[in-house]
This record gives C-alpha cells, sequence and structure tokens, in this order.
C-alpha cells in the first residue's frame, strides 16, 4: 500500500544485500516512518517481541524471513541442525497468540528437512520465506474482494449513503505483507468510489488503531474517525455503525476468534443491536488442531508498563508519559476470545463462511 | 476520605474566608495533589466545565456552592434577580449529562425565592449549599452500608478469599462530596476488614479510572489493579471478577443508566457471563421525568482534542503527547446507557432496588 504516494510492503529483502531483511519498524509511526535492517534471527525474535512488527500475517512472515537469517547464520557453526533447532524454539517463544507463527515456522523447518546440501537448505528457505509473503498479499487481496460485496450490498441499501464500519486494532496492511484483512474490504470499496467511513478503536493499551489504522487510512485518503475504545456500544445504540469488521490471531476450526483484547466487548455490542460482526482472516490464522478458543487458544500476558505509560509526539520527539499512580499495580492481557456464536462471518481468502465448523469445512474441505 | 492520612472532602469553605470555596483541582491527579480557591460563579462555571471537579454528586455539590458564591456578586449589581438568572442558565449548560447539576440549581433558587431580602437570600444561599453538601456524603455513606452487603454476601461463598470488583470511571469519593457511590460499598467492607480487590479500568479517554481511583483506592490501601478498558470481558469469561459496580449520571424512573461512555460494554459482558452488574447512585441522580435513557437522556460531546492527546506525567512535569495522526479526527462522546435489563440492581441511600419502576418506587414512593 501506500506511504506518501510510494508503494510499500511491510516485510522485504534489502534491494542490495538479500542477507539483510527491511521492515517498517512499526514503534515509531504515526509520528515517523523509519525503516529498520535486520540480519540475524536474534534481530528477528527482538523485532516480533518488542514489536516492531505485529499483526498475525506479518508476525508469521517474518517469523519465515527469520528462519531464512538463521539459515545464513547456522552455516556459520559446527552444527547448522543445533543451531536452527534453537533458532526455531526462541522464534517460536517470541509471542504466543498469533498461530501464523508456528505456520510460518513448520512451514520452513519442512522446506529445509527436504534439502540435502546446507547451501540449498539456504536458497530454499529464502525462497519459502518470499513465497509465504507473496501468498500472504494474495491472500489478503482476495479478502479484500470478498469482503468488498458486503460493504457494496450495505451501500445499496443506503443509496450510496456512506458505510459506517467500525474496526479494532490494525488488521490493515501494516499487519500482514500488504492490504490487510479487516482493512482490505474496506480500500478494495473504497478503490471502487464505494463511500466509506472508518471508526477506528484506538485500541489501549497500545494504540494500534490510533497510531496504525488511523496512519494507513489517512495515507489512502479513507475517511475515518478515531475514537476511545469505550465508543462503539453508544454508536451502535444510535446506528451509527453499520458493520465491524475485525481481523484474528488464531481461530479455532469451530469459528472461535482470538483478537486484540476488547474484541469481545464489540461483538456482544454489535449482537445486541443486530449489527453485522465479521472476523476477516487468511486461513493461515486457522488453527486446525483446537475447537475451543476461551479454554485453548493461549493469551499473552505483557508487561504491565505497557498500560501505565503510553507513547506519544511532544515536541517533535515521542516520548513516554506516565498514566497512573506510580506505585498502583496494571495487569495486560493482549487478546481475548470472541466465541463463535457471536460473529456473523468470517471472510477468508476462498470466500465468506459461517463461523461455524461444518461451514469453515466447506470452504477448507482439505481440513476435514 | 484520606490523602497522605489526613482527612479530606472534595470541596469546603475557606476555612478562614465563606466568601471563597475550595475544591481539590482534579486536572492534576495522581501526580500532584493541588487545592483551589472558587471566589466567583465564573470560576465554578470554568471549574466543572474543565473538570477540575466531575462527577454526579460532586458536580451538584459544587453547583450548589457556585449558586452561593453568585448571590455574593449578585448583591454588588443594581439587579439581584437578573444577576441570578444569567448565573443560573450559565451554569446549567456548563455540563449537559449528570442531573445533579439541574437538581442543585433548582432546590437553590426555590431556596433563595423564599427569602425577602438580599441578606437572608446570601445566608439561605450558604446554608443550602452546605446541606447539599452535607446530605451528598451522608447518602454516599448510606449506599456503602448497603452495597457492603451484597461484598460480604459474595466473601462467605469464596470462604473468605479476595471479592474481585470491577469497576469502571471514577465513582468514588472524588466524585462525591465524600465516600462515592460505586466505591463506597468497597470501603465499607475494607474497613470491615474483607478482602476486597478492585479492576480499575482505566477509563479512556479522560482516564479517571487510572488517575482518580486508582489514586484513592491506593491512598486507602485498597488492592487495586490498573487495566485498559479492553480488557473486562477477558476478565469475566475466565471468572476473575465477581462484581461490577458502576456510578450513574443520570437514571431514569425506569432503570435505564447513564454512566461514563463504556460501561454499556461491561454491562454487556457481565450479563454474558453471569455476573452481577450493579449500579449505586444517590436518588439525587434519578431523573424522574424521563423513562428512556437511550432516547431521552442528552450525551455530552467533548472535544476531539481529549481523544487525540493524553496527559501523563514525564521528568516530573505533567504534559500532553499527541496520540494520533494529527490530521485524524476524533469524536468524544462522553457518556452512554446502559438499558435496565441489563443491570442487576441499584444500591441507592434507601436500599437496593431492582432496575424497574415499581421496585425503584418501593424505595421512593413519593415520587409514584
Amino acid at each position: 500500500m501506500n506511504v506518501n504516494g510510494q508503494h510499500f510492503r511491510t516485510i522485504w529483502h534489502h534491494p542490495s544485500n538479500t542477507r539483510v531483511v527491511q521492515i517498517i519498524d512499526q514503534r515509531h509511526l504515526p509520528h515517523e516512518f523509519v525503516i529498520e535492517d535486520l540480519s540475524t534471527v536474534e534481530d528477528v525474535i527482538r523485532a516480533i517481541k518488542e514489536m516492531h512488527v505485529r499483526g498475525a500475517g506479518l508476525i508469521g512472515a517474518t517469523a519465515a524471513y527469520g528462519i531464512y537469517l538463521a539459515t545464513l547464520q547456522a552455516a556459520k557453526t559446527s552444527s547448522f541442525d543445533h543451531f536452527m533447532e534453537k533458532a526455531q524454539m526462541e522464534l517460536l517463544q517470541s509471542r504466543p497468540t498469533a498461530v501464523n507463527l508456528e505456520w510460518a515456522i513448520q512451514q520452513q523447518m519442512e522446506v529445509i528437512a527436504m534439502q540435502n546440501t546446507i547451501s540449498n537448505k539456504i536458497t530454499a528457505a529464502q525462497k519459502k520465506a518470499s513465497e509465504i509473503a507473496d501468498q500472504d498479499a494474495r491472500h489478503c487481496q482476495a479478502i479484500g474482494e470478498h469482503g468488498r460485496q458486503l460493504i457494496e450490498e450495505i451501500s445499496r441499501q443506503k443509496k450510496g449513503d456512506s458505510v459506517n464500519i467500525l474496526t479494532h486494532c490494525n488488521a490493515g496492511w501494516l499487519a500482514f505483507v500488504d492490504y490487510g484483512s479487516a482493512l482490505a474490504p474496506v480500500y478494495a470499496a473504497h478503490d471502487r468510489g464505494i463511500k466509506v467511513h472508518v471508526w477506528v478503536d484506538e485500541t489501549r493499551p497500545r494504540n494500534q488503531g490510533a497510531r496504525l489504522t488511523a496512519w494507513e487510512l489517512g495515507q489512502h485518503q479513507v475517511p475515518h474517525t478515531v475514537i476511545a475504545d469505550n465508543t462503539g456500544g453508544h454508536l451502535m445504540q444510535h446506528a451509527l455503525v453499520d458493520l465491524v469488521i475485525v481481523g484474528s490471531d488464531r481461530t479455532t476450526r469451530k469459528g472461535d476468534v482470538a483478537n486484540k483484547i476488547g474484541t469481545y466487548l464489540k461483538a456482544l455490542a454489535a449482537s445486541d443491536n443486530g449489527i453485522p460482526f465479521y472476523v476477516a482472516l487468511p486461513s493461515s490464522s486457522i488453527d486446525w488442531s483446537i475447537e475451543n478458543g476461551i479454554m485453548e487458544i493461549p493469551i499473552e500476558q505483557r508487561e504491565a508498563e505497557e498500560v501505565k505509560f503510553i507513547q506519544g509526539s511532544f515536541d517533535g520527539k515521542i516520548i513516554e508519559v506516565l498514566l497512573t499512580p506510580a506505585s498502583s499495580h496494571a495487569t495486560n492481557f493482549a487478546f481475548d476470545v470472541t466465541p463463535a456464536r457471536l460473529v456473523s462471518g468470517l471472510i477468508t481468502e476462498r470466500g465468506i463462511c459461517q463461523a461455524n465448523e461444518k461451514d469453515i469445512m466447506r470452504l477448507f474441505p482439505e481440513k476435514a
């Protein structure tokens, strides 16, 4: 998507050095646009853990590139396999909730195992990382096309009046390699001239909505309004929301959805007000091995400091300010689980299905 | 309640000059404890509008003192009645949602109208302001005693394990003259040695939870944990909340409750998880003239800047940082309405009732 009119993905090979991967360091947005070089798997682990990159799809793609960088490092050690085993374990532990991390690492390890020479393993890992990134972008583009039709239908019902879409957190192109999941339908509709307006939940504590979603919608000239996370229920009670679309970090085979903390509250409000609540996700975010999201999906707990302090721009500098009494405790759960019963449908790269095992299997019969 | 071990109310007469009223300027909490002098009704209007004071009960008490200060000013003008009429209108418009404002001003104007001389009008207004403040404190204390019994019952069921209470915004003593509404039962239980722990919603955009509730609970040594507003649903799904208690800025005679934006979302989550959701309020917050909260309660819209910027402490100074892209719009609804069907009960100064007209009238038969 566009940054100041120029096309960017969120992750790519350094143009003059294939042994280096470049990312947008998202910690500085919306105030500064910073590109970071990653040269080792340790760089990648830090970038994932400290959220230079975040979002289900991008975590997966970054991990895939991380495995590729690890092969370059492993080739210089006495035991390639030992280094790779250790790198894989540490990468796996960098964040717990997004299933794309496991999925991408597993794909890479299988590809590497199939090659006999270290040189071939490196080449295969590099190729697979690019394929995973390309596939992520392609799947998000397909999600955009399927989801656009939902927006078009509402636009028709409203006789061309602006369609008000509420989203939580950032499931835009910054959360993937390109296009995004929840925002892909918004961009696709906007690009076709359909009038849309996005209510952007700021998404405390890390404000991915206020920082990232608002920024990328602004860069793409999509009308949007930032709101406190508390606001969505009131808007829905007063018919100011036509549609909710969110992303997902892990979805079970029965349609329970783990997404950014607070998603469940918006799903409840949508249900209470008869407003469609859709989850957009590439199938790489589905954990086919589990059924009950509330019981089975691991929920990351992050540092209390992310609640007690907040980052913002002051006098041209990015600083952190203390919000609470210094001595107060804080707790920071990063995700919650929305039960399938509250989900109107899943927008996947293969089309839209209901959030239940039978209808998910209709689109993905190979997983039955 | 206590500040560094010393007893304070939120508003009081200057100890050596009855023509001056003092308040805690709550904009500086939790980082600084600042006392402000109010000498004119204009000072009072600014203090209410710019939220030096806030909270239903305290807005009412401050307005009552404001009318008293206005009588002192009116006595120096050529038309006492004209000045008072204008002062009353401007005070009424300072904030729209809390009904206590109207209620307190109306009581004052009636008292003033009953006196024949200006000197008597001033004396009557001063007396009535003190009475309104005293009554607010007394009613909150009674709410504490009634609500404490709910907490004691849960404590018994949990065999003395800590009772986890979630609250939203600040409905503590800082929102009233003393004791508070939602927190009064917490203090009463804590003071009796019942183990309690409070989940404090930070309450964006103005963070009354993170700033004020956390501060006053800390001053009173009540165990508490600050959480992002997004977190309550997850906690309830995992049985980490035993009871929700919030305050109210305006409650209809049928039990719909206007309270800080986001309250409705917590009520939905409590209902979805079978957790009791109580609203604590003195009857001065009941608007006996209306029935349907969503249709009839005016919801204040405040400046977008309160969403785009946030105040915190940095390097010993209180500053504001920008959270969003500078060009993004924001919208700031200050309250939402929780329909009576989601409210387990109302805790009033006369006892606990269900959130319906019949049971409210059982406690307040004079309003039938």
